[in-house]
């Protein structure tokens, strides 16, 4: 694109757009500021990158409306509005090339079960296993090697990448977005203990339902319920090498940082953000818009919608932040016992 | 089955077994109690939700010996006896349908090496690929996408999901189940500190070994011994997503949570537990019926057999909970010490 | 090899060596000098294992040159040596038979894409996955089941094991090792709030580059860079269940171990040894020789090289261990503010 056509687009979302410089660069693709080279668009949307300004090689740079133009780097353009960094995701749209996660149509290897039912417009990739009476929406994609068992439902515009497990009885919904070795719907742990110390395995009887526009990353786990289902919710954002146990119901539109462990029916509000490597005892829920800090340990529900917890056991950030403050000057309170028995002894001894 | 044949077969295994309403009702399948229809079971096993026995839509309840009836609900039938839990999940098994994980018989699109001994039985699913050599024992299953490299030896009513690795020479017992992603036999991560900083390889020429009865999670990581073998013992289960390092001896009926990691060379005694994201430093030993609470780090060897460990360093529970309430009430003694420090300036102004 | 033959070839590389025993028995295999067999070379490289040697059943023991002679069991010869840990180590190499991770020559049951560059003496397993475009160079080995999307390209003398998948556009380097299970390139975890508190999710358009001689272990993620690369470095040693994030930077010869997680945009310096579950915030970065103990939360950068990390939020080792011990000792300072509250009370009482 021309820049001048960047400007155009732009223009046809954002109000108070304005180029500054040459609009005849032609633009070949984005890149970061500081590697940015003739010919890529790049982006500031935060003050301390402004100083790349001067000397980036960017042929364009999207800006925030009071960005000084002064200082520009020669045969750099730019273009100034308001919220540059969602004009800049808009840009990144335009540049992706979509993926090819499987070609057009059903691969001549994939092995297709019986009753199976498959949308309009479909991709298939190579060696993929759809089992039987699976149902398969228009327009997704199955990549190479993934393999569905029985009765898998998947909606519409949704994209499973090579690779991706989906146990008997999964329900995907639509423009989800499932990536490579994650595995939805494996037995959850669940064993009772016999006299013996040894342990009878429970049967795992439920299923995994996934929601619209949901994605999940790589290599996560996401266990069947015991009865009834497992429930991710619609909009869900669940990172990579996360663990989520057999009857939780993740709410709409909570992001889940990668490594995270959810155990066995913990509920998750709507719009919670569950940091990296958290964790999670059994059956405890959390209200909407609940914040997690990374690596915590969440041992008890939080019913009140919107707060933040961190630490293990987790409880309200403030009083952690406030306690571990305290834990952290634990050296002065000792030198301050030191100096009292000091005085003390002083003052005993006359 | 008819209540009346649910009544008669478990009436078979426990005694002083009442039925209590209609027996004529055809139930289909078992449901939690809040969540069951007309036409499935459900049972009570503790107390807090004996609530839900007056407004259950469950044809068919099964509870314990002294809960009380008179506020059933209408068209619920009670079954009571003495171990509610253990016999809804023998109905639960009653009523799960087993899955397929392969169709009976070796998939035409297998790949099966050379020397292979294949028994009775034995089902094995698209695009699996078995090595040379690989032995697979009677009434096992080997589910599509799995690949067992040369050497490997699968024992007799076994279940490798689909999309397992088992390396060369992984010993399986029987009455396994291994879930999809699962990767048995890696190299340990076993590296020599050369003088320049770069790290030498070392080869890792053992294998693994798994017991009979275990199970093994999704997306779990088992690595071959650097010599001799890495030993998982008889009916131990394992969660989704832990890691089991080079050299590992796991004791028979251990458990072991999801993301829980395992350093090389550690020993786990029988009958252990271990929390979810517990870690473990390398070459340490823990005694048997040992318990490790969720997201412990342990530093060193524990030989007693029965304690619980908890925190970062691991210590005896007691000791742990009895340190965290010390660390928890740190903003109390702070508050001691200025208290102090006011009286004895005043002591001393006087 | 006869006993004399491991003589000579450790003699063709170290210096000062000596053979005590017969030499003429047949070595067959290494082992662990408390699982030894006859016939089997076994090493001592700690003093804590010398008590082995009386009892050993090894025919074979390496040992350092001031390892005393008097108790070794009979039927046990020694070579004794300045360095026996790298002398075993190189015997290890000797008698470690090479995997095959795939036949020579290229699977008939691969799928090829179009425009693809295959080296010479290239091995492709079974229901291999080769997109549009890859390259992949001499002597290299891509095992079975492997997926490798459009674009990718990987160097000489690299293996790929079996059930590894490559998204479009990775770069891997030569004599490069990845285990089973590992998903390379998969899309960055990166989404801009939208008003409604949903995300949009932000295309991942960069790739994944992978140096020479590093060694990714099994079930490991790597995510695509939102524009740019994510970069493993050289001689790179990555364990089980890492989860690296977009556009981090992992320099030279750094090791880290199994359950890691490092977050988005991280920059590693070379030489560090980072430890298991250890996490790290966003945006961070390491100086060279930087050593994170293992379960620490990193969370800011530490720009001075070689030092050594531990807690959360983390901070150089001597203040931790320092601020640890203090912590533990608070049971100690509370019963001293006791203490001094009943002098005072006492002292005011008079």
């Amino acid at each position: 694109m021309l820049i001048t056509e960047i400007r155009d687009y732009l223009g046809s979302i954002f109000s108070n757009i304005e180029l500054h410089g040459s609009g005849e660069t032609l633009i070949t693709g984005p890149a970061k500021i500081d590697e940015a080279q003739a010919g890529q668009v790049s982006f500031i949307a935060n003050e301390k990158y402004l100083r790349y300004l001067a000397d980036t090689e960017a042929s364009l740079v999207i800006a925030g409306s009071s960005v000084p133009l002064e200082s520009v780097a020669q045969g750099t353009s730019v273009i100034r509005l308001a919220d540059p960094y969602t004009a800049f995701m808009l840009l990144l749209q335009k540049f992706s090339r979509p993926r090819t996660v499987a070609a057009p149509g059903i691969a001549s290897t994939a092995r297709i079960g019986r009753d199976v039912t498959i949308g309009n417009n479909v991709s298939i990739g190579n060696y993929a296993v759809i089992g039987d009476r699976c149902v398969i929406g228009d327009n997704s994609v199955i990549g190479a090697h993934s393999v569905l068992l029985q009765d898998v439902a998947v909606g519409s515009h949704t994209v499973i990448n090579a690779h991706v497990t989906c146990y008997d009885g999964t329900v995907i919904g639509c423009r989800v977005i499932v990536h490579s070795g994650t595995v939805i719907g494996a037995d959850g742990f669940g064993f009772a203990p016999q006299q013996d110390g040894s342990y009878l395995k429970i049967p795992q009887l439920g299923n995994v339902e996934i929601g619209d526009d949901t994605e999940i990353g790589a290599n996560v786990t996401i266990d069947r319920a015991t009865m009834g289902s497992t429930v991710i919710g619609k909009g869900v954002k669940i990172d990579n090498l996360v663990q989520i146990a057999h009857n939780c119901r993740i709410g709409d539109h909570t992001v889940i940082a990668a490594q995270a462990g959810i155990s066995g029916s913990v509920t998750l509000g709507r719009f919670c953000m569950i940091g990296g490597q958290a964790g999670f005892a059994g059956h405890l829920e959390l209200a909407d818009r609940t914040n997690v800090a990374a690596k915590s340990g969440i041992s008890k529900s939080f019913s009140e919608p919107g707060i933040s917890l961190r630490g293990y056991p987790a409880q309200p950030m403030r009083e952690q932040l406030r306690l571990e403050a305290l834990q952290r000057g634990i050296g002065s309170m000792k030198e301050r016992i030191e100096a009292l028995e000091a005085e003390m002894a002083q003052l005993k001894s006359r």
